[in-house]
């Protein structure tokens, strides 16, 4: 059972006791989050240790996903891509589908408690299919600065019924929204099995077990097959780099249960990366596993993060929490978390020539950017634990609640 | 929406209105289901019909899946086999796994409602994780004639508390057990997609869009693949009725969220089959589409369903449904609905020979089992439909929630 006592050691005692007294506040409420997967991708991980640890200090929350069929999801997987500005044919089928899929989970989720947060679009619509007795939020994971215009002013008919609006950055602030807008920067669990601290007997154990050489320096990427990371562009960098140095790259990341595109964007690293696959200088592992990350975060002497658009990007935080050098976009949220010379190095995505000339350096005087991952250590200490994001929930539900 | 008064013109005024009296007694009282998948398999479905549709005659039923990784999932499959009869290496890691899983989902699953049903082996370690406030009810849907054990015996430190059990036949009911056993018989929902009326125009449609031929008699198995389902005795059957007359075999099943050895079979299938399967003889089809199951058991010249195991044996009742010629094994909860020579036909699973010269005798002469097939149609109609099993739940709520 997740406790949050256990926290005390990482984050202190002020922390710990503030916890309790702003949940003595919320005593006897009841917090529900609905999103749509249990398992893959931010949001659950997130979850899976905020709702436990709010049960833990006596504010009853909970945690409900959509049931949704592979149309649904094949569908919200293109509005979350058009909110990040692709296009999309927003057809009367597609609205009716994920209509229908939330009026009918209103058929057999019945809520009564005393706030709802609704976690990114899939469930957003929900909203309307309840007789509204509480307030409600709508928590957006999703980088919201430059959505397609159609989609947009379509889920504007149920954001708008929303109390309050959860975004990741500012930048993501939508004037054209007159509800009270507040930041929630993400957050990490120091104590899952992601992140939790690993004896060098155990990460040695781990390497054999999965098979990880280590007799050459490691770039390590994690994140899901998703073009918004760029692992095309992760391939060309490492192409780069590895002319000029030896190296081998791993590339490791699951398939959300709710992202049908995941298999394509695999099938075409794959490609890209033929020989060096074949030649055992490009791994590709898409194995889902806590532990297998948190070995290579731990391994690694370079973490690269190349994606195109990023929310905020929790695998650096995962990576800065570990103390190593990264080198990430300057997009999306990164530069929250990344100061660029100060926590890590921060890059122009499309500069593939910068980025390798940064992991080769990196790779042949490590010392100043492992000094760079301690400081970037005590930077996610201060501002990006679960326990921070407890009191942000916390706060705002005090005010919203009576 | 589902609404229950859509059913009047199949099930008559009488259970419509029974229905309304007996939910009268249960105003305001709060039921909830957990079972471990929202798709895949005959649990989800029927969830998916009864849920709604107490909710519209005005019971509070809830519906919740339990939070499982793939890890849990191997294991529970292994219990489902293992309750069936197989053989289990019941490991202390096993356990543990098991027990953490229910115990963290209790963790952000709050639990209040005035009656708790839990279905299948999955969530049923729940029970000891709450602080037991109301009746608690195991459904458990598999064929407990012939348990491991070992295993038994660890799933009973949990069966013991609850209040009662649901089974699908009596010949599962446990000396070994003191609780109050009752039988529910499953049903099927006549207004979903695999179920619903189809016109001619529609059928022609789906089969082109599905490339399904239909030059030749269709035998048709629908079922998972699953070991119990013995998919590779199916071609067995099918190659000695194809050496005395020109047909085609269609094995059409999905894989459930929360079975991995699915594809192992699959594997296991496409190879025995093999020149079959390109010669288009035999169609093995995964793809998981309601309308695809109804239009095939529409079009169906006989319906095998030649388990090794079965509960009961939803596939059947929807082609009796369909007034079809079926031909099922005389296992499990088979000869509830199959009536030897009145409904439909019943072999031993392993008489191949005798399978197969039936399903041949149906091509040649299929008269006399497409009356069968009427009388088993009405027979579904009395005794296996929804509003049956909605009955049956709010008789056994009333008795037990106050």
């Amino acid at each position: 059972m997740k406790k949050i006592i256990d926290y005390r050691t990482i984050v202190g005692d002020k922390v710990i006791s503030d916890i309790y007294q702003k949940a003595g506040a919320l005593r006897k409420k009841r917090i529900i989050n609905i999103n749509s997967t249990y398992a893959g991708g931010g949001v659950a991980e997130i979850l899976g240790s905020l709702v436990p640890l709010m049960n833990d200090v006596g504010v009853q929350a909970d945690w409900r996903i959509i049931r949704g069929t592979p149309d649904l999801f094949n569908i919200t997987k293109k509005f979350h891509n058009a909110l990040q500005g692709d296009n999309i044919n927003l057809s009367r089928i597609k609205k009716e589908l994920y209509l229908q899929a939330n009026e009918s989970f209103s058929q057999y989720a019945y809520i009564d408690q005393d706030c709802v947060i609704v976690h990114d679009p899939q469930p957003l619509p929900l909203i309307q299919y309840y007789c509204k007795q509480q307030p409600w939020v709508w928590r957006c994971h999703i980088d919201l600065s430059r959505p397609n215009n159609e989609l947009w002013d379509f889920l504007k008919n149920y954001i708008l019924q929303y109390d309050k609006i959860i975004l990741s950055s500012k930048d993501y602030v939508r004037a054209d929204i007159p509800i009270d807008q507040v930041l929630f920067q993400p957050v990490i669990d120091p104590l899952t099995a992601k992140n939790k601290h690993l004896k060098d007997v155990d990460v040695h154990k781990y390497l054999k077990k999965f098979k990880i050489p280590t007799d050459k320096p490691l770039i390590v990427q994690i994140s899901r097959f998703d073009k918004w990371k760029d692992p095309i562009g992760v391939i060309e960098v490492f192409k780069k780099v590895k002319k000029k140095i030896d190296c081998r790259l791993v590339y490791c990341g699951g398939m959300a249960g709710d992202d049908p595109e995941g298999i394509i964007i695999y099938e075409q690293v794959k490609k890209r990366a033929n020989n060096a696959i074949s030649s055992g200088d490009v791994l590709l592992i898409t194995h889902e596993n806590n532990i297998l990350v948190n070995i290579l975060q731990r391994v690694a002497a370079v973490i690269l993060q190349k994606s195109l658009r990023e929310g905020f990007g929790l695998t650096i935080t995962e990576a800065l929490w570990k103390g190593k050098p990264v080198i990430a976009s300057n997009v999306g949220g990164i530069p929250l978390q990344i100061k660029d010379n100060e926590t890590g190095l921060l890059a122009d995505p499309k500069d593939y020539d910068y980025i390798a000339d940064r992991i080769i350096e990196i790779i042949k005087n490590p010392e100043p950017y492992e000094k760079m991952g301690k400081v970037g250590r005590e930077y996610v200490r201060e501002h990006f634990l679960v326990t921070r994001l407890i009191e942000d929930y916390f706060d705002l539900a005090a005010k919203m609640v009576h």
